[in-house]
């Protein structure tokens, strides 16, 4: 018996692929999509035509079901909100408030003190906060949230060596996939033989939610992490998925490159130990060659959930420098989500 | 009555721009094109049949020139080298002690110390090293060179600030044209839906040249500048024209915001002052439009000569951070070279 | 003096461009802007902020005019209209009611009988309507517009065979530029490593507005021409500016190879005759390479009003095939009102 | 036991195709590979670096095999090739002289009247040449060839529709991608926004290959299809795989659409009726969406196989329009190849 599960924002770029990664999942099964009153009614086929983006179709009986308005009374146990930062803080609430586990893409409540926002190779510990979450919030259900597409790359890299060596600051230039924008997100006129320096919020995320992530729980609350700092340059560039950071990094400790190299190889968290479905083989995949990771070569890397690093070199001003990729509307959005209701699940916290 | 020049490599993709912006040119009249022996001997029309890349047809007069090799006895007195780096060297040199003034794109000789690699409105006192020389080497003429393409934007942008603040630190990450690499350079199949975060020997470039342009002369050499770090990432971006960097810096003496715009909006140098006909009118120009610098809608600012900044701001790591944008075949490589000409000529150098 | 004009939805795609080209023109000056209500009454500068998408700077008069609505009550005599389909019909009826000469890019009044639509180097002649119109309506005004920007390459080459040889039939498909759908018109993920067999309503304007071009002015109406059928496929393919159209045609007495490129180098209209500023100094050029015209490299002849043909041969099935090329928002949008408007003024129908 | 088969051409753009195409192969195992004197000697993971274009890695196995010459004495019973066509032609022979069996992506033989170019949906009849072709040319293995790129997808559309229907004449449109041209082949220069309108020697490609695969079994040759001509207009434009056609066609009988969908979705052939690992589900697959097919959205059906057709609707001149897509590199290359070897194996033909 597979648990029940409802999209929320089933009709955009973000809730397409929910769709796609849940539509086969061993563990779950989707049991409700719900959108926009613009779309609420409509069979879900209807709602996204002419905006269908995915190089996949529509599995059928998605493609029949009637899209549900983004309010609690949904035949399911666990949402996945795909929903705009305009309307997400309170529905999902809403939803929480009434019992569902909720586990977002938005934004909305990602600073909140008593909300996990998780990476599971890096803070599945983070986990410990819901209870608090629930006692001071009066919820049977709960949030979780996971980050921004941008650093799901520099900072799976990072973490491990945070660990070891201590990372005091980090220099990230992000060159970031279109998709990133959802649909029709990007203009053609904006991007075609161009790129655009400045994506509206996107290097404020970029530098505190990895912070939060590399923080830890403090009695009932999640803090910071102190003593580290991260500077992000953000960029749209002209590929379709995709996002690669070049990073520059000093230690407390400066490691050696074998012992950097080591870190990453070795580096494993709860999704590899509990083989979940969406989890990469290996959590990081250094490539040795001299011009890689590439988008196109490297994003599908285990699915789209690996996260693949390469040019490892020293730095001339810091410490270690090297560049990395991830798939940002699988790792990044979609597929980050289901791995963390993955966790959930084998965790026993989706009873 | 103008000045005959000679343009040796004619036939690829700088050797192009040269024979562009020479075509008509207040100073110079193009009496020579010369090539590999593979084109020797034919009209330049035909040695460049297949490989014209520019939206500019290939001047009348021009195109039924008769290719020469790239040997002393061209019939003028300065020559503008696009030299392929395997066979630059010699013959530039070769050139140089046949009384010829070469002004080089090419990599060979940016590290001799008696050779001046010159941004015009950075470092021309640069130029005093020419008549050590000229004695040195016992030649009649003389051999200048430009800087890589991938610095010219942020390296003019960081050079008034160094003067007034002193730079200490910058890391930069360049996303660069495909241009940049010349004709047929960047294959389609490794930069559609794409970038490649690795540019063979563009880093040493990007990081070890400005220490000499911000360098001077002492005595019969010219010497780095101290106290200065670069570290670069370069990156192959799917751009025609354009080579965008980010840039975080750390100084001596943290100016305020407002002079940091002082000091761009100020900033001017000898093309400037003499009014050299390929000199941007303002050396810098700070856009304040939040999105801005872009390739495709700033490469072309003072037609292909002016530096474009954009997005300053704090930095989280560093002090400041900010955008550069130059036009990487024009500023960066054949103007850059005409404007170095354009100055020589101007001070009674080519007499 | 200089004709004082406006431009109405001068705040998108195709409106920007009209600005660009009335910036600085020997006939006209623009006098005012008018866009939506959400633009009324805010500069110029503000109104376009975030939108603007040429490489090519606001002018200063420009920036700071104000944003007036789309009424009746311009301090002008000449109005360019770039407004959307969608409200373009009365307004455009509005103004020239009131007296304005309307010139107009928009489709509405494409196949009213009594109105001309024009390409001047084809049919001049059908501005003999005008005053057919003015007493029919009642009007002190009038209104022209221009086609469709899909057809202003292959219509252009097909008129001087059509006259000589009778065109019977003709099968074309375009690949058409994004900038085509105006701003922000297509998404970049519709786009990129992509093209979209489909472009709704251009097919038909593409097979029924070239009968009216190629018609006569019979009476009160402007009548189709007759023993004449075009096939058009519509593609949208991934590039900036540029329309290019495959071409295969049949002829009621097929011509030799040689009549047929003496016919397009001895093509002329008005345009070149008057030597109107926007005119190409020859209306067709023929290129002879095997591999042109392409877009980045043939869009801006004559400044993007030029037509580039090329790759004449035998077909297979029909008579002859070839390839065309025009700019879309040039030539195919604001450069063909201009020229319009130019033939206009020198006809003396401005007055 | 699996069949040992070896890849001629193994390190290039096809060649790599092959690869992962039979790197998991029910029927075949990759047994040898073979490349150009300056690779052979070498471990297929070095031959290949550098220039490996797929985003799949290479298999372990393969990686470290030792890159053999082109000649007989390969240690397999069937050779694929991908050779150049400079060098294809006598290798191929050579081959099959020593009686291997040869599947060849070259374009060598395709006009050898003893030689099947075979779509195995639509003339697997013609595999009854091949005795003759052993019998003339005294060789126990043979040749078989598959055709070019540019006509998979719009002649499997026409082959059901002719048999049926009788095609008169068809014009073709063909936007084809750059992979078609292996590696490095398309410069993005040449490419980046824009498209080039020619590509050598493939319009008569497109246009003559069909006649044969149309055709049948006389005698001791295969004879040309009488009484149906195409014209192809073939376009090279920026996306990376999926090769699109625009078709408008003319039949003896003038069918209903419903009759011509009728016969795309009843169209199969032996691949289908064998159950061939390779072969698509359905033959054709109609989309009944008005913007589709599309190369990023249906490149990939049924594995890359997939003929995708769509847009079916009148012709103004002839009697029918559609747009076709398949995948230039998997349908028609090396998995097109891949097809006809299963169907060889599957009729006894590689004992």
């Amino acid at each position: 018996m597979k648990i029940r599960v409802g999209v929320l924002g089933a009709t955009g770029a973000v809730g397409q692929r929910f769709v796609q990664l849940l539509s086969d999942h061993p563990y779950f099964e989707i049991a409700e999509v719900a959108a926009s009153e613009r779309s609420a009614g409509k069979h879900y086929k209807e709602a996204v035509a002419g905006k269908w983006i995915l190089d996949f179709d529509i599995p059928a009986q998605i493609a029949s079901m009637t899209v549900k308005e983004c309010k609690p009374g949904l035949a399911c146990k666990v949402v996945f909100s795909a929903l705009d930062s305009s309307v997400a803080g309170p529905i999902e609430e809403d939803f929480a408030k009434a019992g569902y586990y909720v586990v977002s893409n938005s934004k909305n409540h990602r600073f909140d003190e008593d909300v996990p926002m998780l990476i599971p190779e890096v803070n599945s510990d983070h986990l410990g906060i819901i209870p608090v979450q629930q006692k001071k919030r009066g919820w049977k259900g709960f949030i979780t949230v996971k980050p921004n597409c941008s650093l799901q790359s520099y900072l799976v890299a990072l973490a491990p060596l945070h660990r070891k060596f201590g990372v005091k600051r980090a220099i990230v230039t992000t060159m970031q996939a279109v998709s990133g924008a959802g649909y029709p997100g990007v203009a053609s006129l904006d991007i075609l033989d161009n790129l655009v320096p400045y994506i509206g919020g996107e290097e404020e995320k970029s530098e505190k939610e990895p912070l939060k992530i590399l923080g830890h729980i403090e009695g009932d609350r999640i803090v910071d992490a102190k003593g580290v700092k991260f500077s992000a340059h953000c960029n749209r560039v002209n590929i379709v998925d995709g996002h690669t950071a070049t990073v520059s990094v000093e230690f407390e400790r400066k490691p050696t490159r074998e012992e950097i190299i080591a870190s990453w190889d070795e580096f494993s968290g709860e999704p590899q130990e509990l083989a979940l479905p969406s989890a990469p083989k290996r959590a990081i995949v250094y490539r040795t060659e001299e011009n890689r990771p590439q988008p196109r070569l490297d994003r599908m890397q285990d699915g789209g959930m690996g996260i693949v690093v390469g040019r490892l070199r020293p730095c001339n001003v810091f410490d270690y420098r090297f560049v990395c990729l991830s798939h940002n509307t699988i790792r990044g959005a979609a597929g980050g989500a289901v791995l963390i209701a993955e966790l959930l699940h084998r965790k026993g916290m989706l009873q």
